[in-house]
Parts: C-alpha cells; sequence; structure tokens
C-alpha cells in the first residue's frame, strides 16, 4: 500500500459563515463555497473535471452539485457516510486524482438542517441498539464511564468547551461567535446526564468546498498550496454495544482511522508531529476521548492536558482553533471540510487572530454514529 | 488525463437472484453475493482492504456493508447516485486502487425495494420539473417525441421487451423467466401513453458484487480475470426541461459518458469494436434511444436494426443478454453491478445458454433519473 501522499494538493478552499442561514438555500451555499474555492485556485466551473459531493439528508445524486454550479456533463459522486460524508468525498476525490483520471477535481460538503431537519440518524440502528440510541444519549454513556474510570467530573469537559467559544469568538464565520464561562456549562439546562447544553454542539447549515489537482500543476493554480498526507478511514461493523468488552472509553474507529494516517504520513510521535488538529468535538466528552484515541495523551491522561492548556490556541497542540463543532456548527455533510480548511488556513499563515505559531502538518478528524456504532475520518495536510 | 485503463482487474462477482425475495433481508442479500464473489476470487472478508457500498434507499453510511460481513474497521465510502449507484461505487473503488492506495477491494450495490417502496425519487426535483415526474411520465414524452419524429410505433418497442424477456428466460438469476409475445406487450394496461406495462421494468430487490485488486496481482487470486477497460460517468445539470432546445430523442448524458469511455478504451466505432452489452433499459423507449446515443446505429436508425435483430442474443451485437431490466430487475443500487456481473461472465464464457459469439469487450450503461436530468456511467470491460 504506497497511500497517496504527496500526490495531490489543495489549491482553494471556500466556506459559508456557518449558522441559522435561513436567507440561503442549500444552492446558495453551495455557490459561496464553491466560488470561493474557485477564486483562490484561479479556476472557473469549465475546469473542474469531475466533483466529489457530501451530503446526508439535503439530496441524493450527483445533481445537487451539477444544478447550483452549471456545471455541464462532468462526472460527480455523491458520497455519504455520516458525519464523515465531506472527508470521505475528499478522499474519494484525492484517489481520483492520485490515479492520473482527472487534472482538476472538487470536493464540495453541505447540509441544509435549519429548514428540513435532521434525518435519517439514528435510523439505521437495528433493533435493541436503536432503541433511545440518540446522539446525546449515546455519548452520555461514554461520559458517565470515563468519569467513573478516571475520576474526572464535569468541570474538566467544560474547560473544552470554553476553550472552543473562545477560538468561535476569534471567528467570523463561527455559527456561535461568543465566550461562555465553566459556570455558564455547568448550571446549562440538562440534555443527557452528564451532559448540559453547552456540552453540545449545534444545528447549523453551511457548505464548504476544496478545489484539487495533481501535485506537480499545484503551483500553476496557487503556489500558496497545501499538500494532502495522509487519508484514513474507519468504519466499525456496528456491533460493539452488543459486544460486553466494549469499554465505551476508547473509539476503536478513531484508533485505526488514525492509524491509516500517520502510517501513510509516517507520523510516530502525533504529539509532537502535528502542529494542530481539527477534530470532531460534537460533544465535550468526544473531544477529551480523541486526544487520547489520535495518540496525543496516555489513555487518563486528558484531564491533565487539558488543565495545562496544551490544547488551547497558544498551547503545545492548539485543537478545534476555528471554534470547532461546538462554537462553529455542524452542518453534517459539511463539517469534514469545514474542519480542512481551517487548517488549510492555519498552514497558509492566513488564520488571523487564531493563527497558531508552528502549523507545519494539520490534522482533521471526522467522526459519525454513536459509540458502539462508528465512522471515522482522519485526513492529515501538510506544505 | 491518462485513465484507469489496465491498472485494475476483477477477480470475483456475484449476484443474487433477482426477485420479490420476501424471504430474504438485504443483509441476506449483501451476504449472498459478497460471498459469491470472494469464493471467485479465493479472499475471505480480512483480505478486504477497503469497500464501496451503493444504494439508494437501504442505508446511509459504509455500516450498510460492515455489520453483514463483519468487516473490521477497514475504509468503506457509500456512495449514491439514483440507478448509476453501482456503477459508480465500483468507479470509487477502481480509482483507490489505481491510485496504490489499496490492492484488493469489494464494490457492492443492493436495494431491498419489495419491503420499504422507493423513497426519494424523484423528490429532489425543483419546482415545475418536479410536478407529474415520475419516470413513467418522463420516458412517456420522450417515446412520444421519437414516434412523432421518425415514424415509429409501439411494435418496434414491443419488439425491445420481447428480446430481453426471451433473454432472462434463459437466467435463472432473472426476476422474470417467462417469454412475452409483441402483442401481449402491444394489449398490456397502459402505464403512462404510450408505454405499457410490458414497456416498464419491475421493482425487484437484489444484490450484486465485484472484489478487484491491482491488475499486476489478478492472476494470483484468479486467472481468468476480467480487466476494467473505461469508466465514464456524466452527470446534466439538471435543467434539460427548462431548456427550449432540449429535443428529448437523444440523452446526452449517455452520450458523453461514452465518449469518456470510448476515449479511454480508444474505441473508434463502438459498433465493431463492442462485442456486448448491457444498457439500462428501464423503459423500452430508454433501450431504443441508448442504441442511438451509444452510437451503435445512427440516429433514427433504431427501428432498422431492430427489425434486422442486431441486438439479439444471435446478432451483431447482442443487448440485454441476461434480460436488462426488463426481465432481470432493477434494484437501483445493485443494477449497475448485475449488468457487470453478465458482461463479466459472457467475457470468461461462462454465460451458458445465453453465450454469445464474441465476447472480448463488453458495455455496461447505466442511468439515472428522468429525460433533462440524468445521472449516466458506462464502464466497458475486457480480458
Amino acid at each position: 500500500m504506497e497511500g497517496i501522499a504527496d500526490k495531490v494538493a489543495i489549491i482553494g478552499m471556500g466556506c459559508t459563515k456557518f449558522g441559522e442561514n435561513w436567507d440561503k438555500s442549500a444552492e446558495d451555499m453551495i455557490v459561496d463555497a464553491a466560488y470561493e474555492a474557485f477564486e483562490e485556485a484561479s479556476v472557473s466551473p469549465k475546469d473542474i473535471q469531475a466533483a466529489w459531493v457530501g451530503t446526508t439528508s439535503s439530496g441524493s445524486t450527483g445533481q445537487a452539485l451539477s444544478r447550483p454550479l452549471k456545471l455541464q456533463y462532468i462526472p460527480i459522486t455523491r458520497v455519504e457516510n455520516a458525519c464523515a460524508t465531506a472527508q470521505d468525498a475528499l478522499r474519494n476525490a484525492c484517489f481520483a486524482v492520485a490515479a492520473g483520471m482527472y487534472d482538476v477535481a472538487l470536493a464540495l460538503g453541505f447540509e441544509k438542517l435549519k429548514d428540513s431537519g435532521l434525518s435519517g440518524l439514528p435510523g439505521s440502528q437495528v433493533g435493541v441498539i436503536g432503541a433511545g440510541g440518540t446522539a446525546p444519549g449515546g455519548f452520555a454513556l461514554a461520559a458517565t464511564r470515563y468519569f467513573h474510570q478516571y475520576g474526572v467530573g464535569k468541570e474538566t469537559l467544560a474547560k473544552i468547551a470554553v476553550k472552543n467559544h473562545h477560538n468561535g469568538s476569534l471567528n467570523p464565520k463561527a455559527h456561535f461567535q461568543s465566550e461562555i464561562s465553566v459556570d455558564q456549562v455547568l448550571k446549562a439546562p440538562m440534555i443527557a446526564d452528564p451532559l448540559g447544553l453547552f456540552d453540545c454542539c449545534p444545528t447549523t447549515d453551511g457548505a464548504a468546498a476544496a478545489v484539487i489537482c495533481r501535485k506537480d500543476m499545484a503551483a500553476r493554480f496557487n503556489p500558496n498550496y497545501v499538500t494532502i498526507k495522509g487519508l484514513g478511514l474507519s468504519v466499525g461493523p456496528g456491533t460493539g454495544r452488543m459486544d460486553p468488552t466494549y469499554d465505551f472509553v476508547h473509539f476503536p474507529e478513531t484508533v485505526r482511522a488514525s492509524q491509516q494516517a500517520y502510517k501513510q504520513v509516517g507520523i510516530t510521535n502525533p504529539f509532537k508531529e502535528i502542529s494542530m488538529a481539527e477534530v470532531h468535538d460534537c460533544f465535550t466528552i468526544t473531544e477529551l476521548l480523541i486526544y487520547e484515541d489520535l495518540g496525543f495523551v496516555q489513555k487518563g491522561d486528558a484531564k491533565q492536558a487539558i488543565d495545562d492548556g496544551v490544547f488551547t490556541l497558544e498551547g503545545e497542540l492548539p485543537v478545534n482553533t476555528d471554534g470547532g463543532l461546538k462554537s462553529f456548527g455542524h452542518p453534517i455533510g459539511a463539517s469534514g471540510l469545514r474542519m480542512l480548511y481551517e487548517i488549510y488556513k492555519q498552514l497558509q499563515g492566513k488564520a488571523g487572530a487564531r493563527q497558531v505559531k508552528k502549523a507545519e502538518l494539520g490534522l482533521a478528524h471526522n467522526l459519525g454514529g454513536i459509540p458502539g456504532s462508528f465512522t471515522c475520518s482522519v485526513v492529515i495536510l501538510g506544505r
């Protein structure tokens, strides 16, 4: 398995303002995200030779993209893979370019959730797993078990929410741009004990896009291009919660997807080698577990690292510098590319008030489903 | 664009009996199709490094595949692209293998329609196009216009249905295995004038699968492997029926997708160079138009070729040798791989009573949507 490392580059990205975009249709947001990316890549729609579109509830075929962008009879694949949808769309686009099939391609993810609501999750669950298997309920089980096993409390999770809201307050495209305090998090209405309102990400509209090309052509389009270094994807067998040994305090899909990507890039010490990360903080407990599952800290050591500020903007390994799902919002099919948009800007040194000191390798982590039944994507970008 | 020609081989395929499979769940059919392919490829589930699954209404993530096949944390992408879903799943799998990312991969399409009914079509249509835009209604417009323009009548379409039922009568896996007569077709209940019941394909359950690998490894798994020669995909801008010049008698998506594939393979005279084809006969008029759009005959010449028996099993260019959608059935997400299953068997010389004389290059054509708004896939296989 040689991988696709260093064969494909991102030459332009776009991302809409995330939020309650009542004044924008899905098609409006697709146009906004795509044209921001086109402009930076110095391409027009006619230069796009093939496209991949990710969405979970707002379209069913490639025409979700051809219609608003007036793409003329090119190949367009629609990918759906729960919350990992957008990164999997990009992953497949990268394979096609790496295979030499197309020189320039588009990957775009979008979701219009405020109008239509969230459909299909967790409708695909079966039998006993399905009953009560909401997202907050599933992750509350993980939090409860982690608290019991590692002597951690709600204050630790609250610090993650506070950090991500702080980062989001510096981001004009974030859904929520206000600071919150630990006290506010702890006093918020309960959603699924021990997860309160501020432990949960919101329901959001948005779109994000990437124009990619063969790396050997990238400088012609954009000298400030970014390189695809690693692409991991792991889909669980969906039987975790029927397995009596399932521990709820680590998610094997995150471990496997990151191991795939680390191997492709040659990373052996992710904490030292990764400059910054965007991870799937659908709930605060999720971000905590991801620190450990990605190998940023040892199992059980997340609390100390959080207390030490390791993952803040000024810390050794800043995480969710753009505000994360918690503050930037979570339009499901768009989130994975929104994460990459932030990493792309950080690697280019264009992240403004959120710019991290060192930005050499960035990791994006996308997790779909509920504990015991995940789809996980890990993408690593570099210069 | 160098294409992926000759980089990827199919080393095993499987296909369930198509039909009203009340006694089989979607998961049962997935297992049946996959294990037939695994057995021929001499692989087990643990040898599959990545997978692609196509379905339009029976699942939303890669777990549609991991759960029944007990796949352990490998990458699985779910692709949906209307009736072109299965071939687009295979197409993306081929890109990943051609890129050197994986050595052995699985593409599988399935649909359980008799239980759940057909959802989502044409729900994605907007405005005036959506109103009344059913599949029979859309293709009836094409038939009416073609009849007017080329002086053809229902008898010509009936001969296509009769041919496909004859082929299906030789196929133990077909949904319908009975011969029909031109008279029966003409006297059948009207669905959308001029299309009667026997001009329409049925609603069907089924699954089909392909195990692919790097071509340079193929002989180790199966000396009787088949090679992926061309992969075309064209998604229309979805504006055809609002375009006053849209003619309803040719489908640009079919033309474009086939041109992509012909170019990859180096085909200049498809009628002479293609040995046999499986095409998307969702309605009899569709198959007629496809003959012309694929360049098998000139525009307006289909009637003469049909009358001459050109596309029968014994003809110069046999089409839908397995019975086609009309007789084999149409589980949407499976149909594209079902077509390839027949070509694969024909190229291997294993098509039994349906074996064609010459089987060097086979073409499969998958068309999703309604006139003015199509997704079209063309895949060419060879030895």
